[in-house]
């Protein structure tokens, strides 16, 4: 083999080695989206369950029913503090699952609702993160038709966690899904990243720093729609949320055996998000946001799929970030602002824990 | 108004009052599926989400999409201890979900598990959860199609809290629902009543009881099937979890505006189970079980009904249990062993929390 075929049959013998989690105990990091959720989702819950429908690790899954194409997903919220500059555990939740149904192509139509209350929680607290999913759901069209309470004892739980799970119909004809990326699509991103992730850590109140951010959370099925209308050549969407931008192209740049390369400067970032980020020493493109996405769009159409999401309320700051290519194959190379290039890696750690 | 319309117009009113919950925080009794519970549920997330689909608090709501007739339900399974005679919570996960869409008259599909583990929970307890789920899901011929991990550090959870959300298929032509119970229904259950939670009480190990009991922890949708083709008269199923018989037995009173009379000696219950409820002071008409489900059916069918079930593995000791009557209208009568009669009304309280 000459040099780049080791590198190749290097990576490809890492694709296919069994993923093992080598921790004896769950740590943080394994809620961090980043490498170690990877490893246990893989090891632990695809090993388990593997099929066919799981197996893509997509936001949402394609189910076939009675004739009917549907999406469903879940997702807990377990957010740190429960009420946050912009919103609250309760719109997150609403807004995270109506997400991961719209960037599957599902029109989003019904949600669940399950409650975990750590006695002791104030009843207001309860009332005011219901109202604020009340309200979520309206503006996303969507009805909260089952739900479930649990109450643990004080000191086994932090409040209130909130799971969501959600159910669309798929309109759109084509297949989509991080597989179907190809060499020569563009990527772009919605708008400015982190903004969400930053806004939580400095809720906590750890910080000394103060910055006007409010967290980005927001339903995204309408730009979804409008892009789908105006730019059919689109491949995957990913809404960025824990792991951030870079986490979306890893997980896309694996799951279709492409390069991801991205021109740094590009990526839109609010400048109290870039701050925020430079004093915390991380890397905006790590940090969660909860009402962006990551776009991949025939080349062709990368114009059309632009101007599309700018005509959006929600999409108006959105931008062409990089465009796929066939070397590395499974990596993502980040055109830095100095001039370098650099594989931009999963996360390892977990610097921003219960961000969602 | 003479006396008897006095009565009526009193409970009418009381109906129609808006619940309001009086206690300024959540208290263990708000999950104990009781009437704290009840009030919970209807003052604050029914008054918020309220819309036709959730309005009949069925255990699943029946959905209509793109010509397809779907159940959706979702729990949160917060059991202590986490590894019980039995099972453990990875199967009464998948097993609650199951039996609530059977109940509902669907065939089970497709589930999601969102998991909130705490930091420091051993990967081996997790990874034993997960088989476990995996063992049950292929038993009730369910897929987990897709799922989310979120972590919380040390001293905010349990070790594991599971929610899983499900999704089924109707095939059943008729409709199904407490609100059609009518008077001249007979009232049966599939098996003897209080396994789980008297085991799950005696597994915390606090209590110097022994005896020796598993959970009732099973799938429904074969005995559902099965009993749904051998009585198409049956009005309404619903899994006995928790708040047991007695509290779907005042759930479906209320529903449907009937009085539902219970003969107490009909009621079985595995003597172990008698012995440790006396011993603890509680009803086994109000603990949960986990494999067992209360069924009102056509009058004429009651017997084509119970050799339904009795013919199969999960309802050989199913009973004629009571009657439903038209008077007095949301109340839940029984017969005692010593030949009197009492009201048997929604508990309050929390004698045993965590039990699911």
């Amino acid at each position: 083999m000459n040099p780049e075929e080791q590198v190749l049959d290097r990576i490809e013998r890492a694709r296919r080695r069994r993923p093992k989690v080598r921790e004896e105990r769950v740590t943080l990091a394994h809620g961090s989206g980043g490498k170690a959720t990877q490893t246990l989702v893989e090891a632990i819950f695809l090993e388990a369950f593997r099929n066919p429908l799981l197996e893509p690790l997509e936001d949402a899954a394609a189910l076939s029913v009675d004739g009917a194409r549907l999406a469903l997903t879940t997702d807990s919220f377990v957010v740190s503090p429960l009420f946050f500059p912009g919103g609250d555990i309760g719109d997150l939740a609403v807004n995270g699952t109506v997400n991961d149904l719209a960037v599957s192509g599902a029109r989003p139509l019904y949600l669940t609702a399950g409650f975990i209350l750590e006695e002791g929680f104030p009843i207001a607290d309860l009332t005011r993160i219901v109202d604020s999913m009340r309200a979520a759901a309206q503006a996303a069209g969507v009805a909260v038709v089952t739900g479930d309470t649990k109450v643990v004892q004080r000191g086994k739980g932090d409040g209130c966690y909130v799971n969501t799970a959600g159910v669309g119909v798929v309109d759109h004809p084509g297949r989509l899904g991080a597989a179907t990326v190809r060499p020569g699509d563009a990527v772009l991103v919605s708008g400015p990243v982190g903004a969400h992730g930053i806004t939580i850590m400095l809720a906590r109140g750890e910080l000394d720093i103060e910055a006007d951010l409010v967290s980005d959370t927001a339903p995204l099925h309408g730009l979804t729609a409008a892009l789908l209308a105006a730019a059919p050549g689109v491949r995957a969407m990913r809404d960025a949320t824990r792991g951030g931008v870079a986490t979306v192209l890893n997980e896309v740049a694996r799951a279709a055996g492409v390069a991801v390369v991205v021109d740094e400067q590009a990526v839109p970032v609010e400048p109290e998000v870039r701050g925020a980020s430079e004093l915390l020493g991380i890397d905006p493109l790590y940090v969660a946001c909860e009402g962006r996405m990551v776009v991949f769009v025939d080349g062709a159409e990368a114009d059309a799929a632009l101007a599309a999401m700018r005509g959006h309320p929600l999409g108006g700051r959105a931008a062409l970030i990089g465009r796929v290519k066939d070397d590395p194959p499974g990596l993502v190379l980040l055109n830095t602002v100095f001039g370098g290039t650099r594989i931009c890696d999963l996360l390892v750690g977990d610097p921003l824990p219960r961000i969602c």
